[in-house]
């Protein structure tokens, strides 16, 4: 099975299974924001953990798509609490309905995510609703640090920064991976390095994403170059900038925002900021593949699980 | 055991498990929504049901709780959707703190529910689970059902509006009650006469609350007299109201908001209306007291549930 099959299957799964119920202005925005796309990396990554391990892939579906339906549902909160107007060049809930709608639209999703999971009959039940109720806890804990760090006066540490997008972005690759392997019947301690292998693949993105954001090619992005810079973002890029010459620092994120960033671009460069992150985004795909490799050695097959990594570091969204 | 020993183990067992983690800012206000007060009523039902049936009440506690940080959940989003500054005559936490503390720190009370639920260990343990989530899924519902009919150009209809209220207060008054007596070891089917006995219970109880809330002494009441007409809010006398004489009722409401208290209040006593939703209050509590008599048959002592039920229509919040 290539990659391209396991997320063709999940797009027919997602494509049959509509939430369905009433009133319609709760389920309409609901399938509207399911509705929206997106390549449905997390669900993917389930269903291959399934299939490394010999699971049946018809019945880690539930599994899959719980966690398909938990990230939109963060998704439209988030986009709520953000104040963010748009997703996917589309409306977000919160703007195409109201703000109650989005609360309760997204409330819902939560539930039926558990509802999913809860209909999933396999082995590892109740390991796998343990380990996404964990995960969900630790999605909104990120999500609360990330606001806070916001709001911070002083500045944020670099290891205070790894745990947020370990809690924001990380744990929930780590938990579909390692759920879709825990439906395949193998013991909970071998799923670990299931959950540390994409923990690491996600890092890995993350540290991609925000090298991209400052000295990426907007041409190929499709963003705006320096959009961190210009919002002052804590990013690790600034964490490290601020961490070499914090008066520097300070002085060029005082100048107006969208004047800063081509000189704050410009000094990341002077002090090697543009190589340090790629080597930090190396650090965490050498980790990966390290763990990659230990799978492999017990005859697991790895290939369509490289190829996701390969296409989300280099398509990067 | 009488009624206060069930509420004392549930107020001690809250006491003793407040909810820990990290950041502060996210679980400081489920604390305080916690902290709140109130009669503990589901906690109470779902530990009166599990003695009812034989159940272990220490083993029924995580339940139990369960339901009360749903409960309270509900609550604290609720109040940012309505627009509520004051819960207890306290700060809600969309005001004391902010709005997407408030999203944030629902979504997590949501799942830490769960992880309660998930962490009982007894009979029906998956049943339990499946109640809870269908039960949680309809309140929503009932939510949207309620913020529907607010903004509605045409007339709700009484059953429409006693779907509505079921959902958002009766269901999980049902669902307390039963989870508890399924803790016990019962079987479903017969957990069924349980949670219709605590839907009668919560629609006897919405009644009288419209009630006392036109018609009630509000020395007694502690609240404003006839404040659902000032808000012109869609209840079962407004319904009746304009089912009667939908042309005195449109008139009548017309009126702006003070003044037309009193006009309303005597409108619906010239029609009967004061009388007529007591009866509709007294069939449902005859339902419930049929209910409880079918289980007394079967030998299960029913008082404290009676006291409880005594309770709640006495003191109505």
């Amino acid at each position: 099975m290539k990659l391209t099959d396991f997320q063709q299957i999940y797009e027919k799964y997602l494509q049959e299974n509509p939430f369905k119920g009433s009133p319609k202005n709760l389920y309409d925005p609901m399938n509207y924001i399911m509705g929206l796309g997106g390549k449905r990396i997390r669900p993917t990554l389930a269903l291959i953990g399934s299939h490394m391990t010999g699971g049946n892939i018809a019945n880690s579906l539930p599994v899959a798509h719980a966690i398909e339906v938990f990230h939109n549902f963060t998704l439209l909160h988030d986009d709520l609490m953000d104040n963010s107007n748009l997703r996917r060049g589309k409306e977000t809930v919160h703007v195409k309905w109201d703000n109650p709608t989005a609360i309760l639209a997204g409330d819902n999703m939560l539930i039926l995510a558990l509802e999913y999971l809860q209909s999933y009959e396999g082995p590892n039940k109740d390991a796998i609703i343990n380990i996404f109720l964990k995960t969900s806890r630790e999605v909104c804990e990120g999500q609360q640090n990330d606001m806070d760090f916001g709001l911070r006066e002083n500045v944020v540490s670099e290891s205070e920064y790894l745990h947020m997008i370990e809690q924001k972005t990380a744990v929930l690759l780590g938990c579909a991976l390692q759920c879709g392997a825990l439906t395949g019947g193998i013991n909970e301690s071998e799923s670990l390095e299931y959950y540390d292998l994409a923990i690491n693949m996600g890092l890995s993105f993350q540290m991609m994403d925000d090298y991209l954001d400052s000295f990426g090619d907007s041409a190929k992005t499709g963003k705006l170059q320096g959009g961190d810079i210009k919002e002052g973002k804590n990013t690790w890029l600034k964490i490290k900038s601020f961490e070499t010459n914090a008066e520097i620092s300070g002085e060029l994120f005082k100048i107006s925002s969208k004047e800063r960033i081509d000189k704050v671009i410009n000094y990341w460069r002077s002090i090697n900021l543009d190589n340090r992150i790629l080597d930090k985004a190396k650090m965490y795909r050498d980790k990966e593949y390290l763990l990659m490799e230990k799978i492999r050695s017990t005859g697991v097959d790895c290939s369509v699980l490289e190829n996701l990594s390969d296409l989300l570091i280099s398509r990067q969204h």
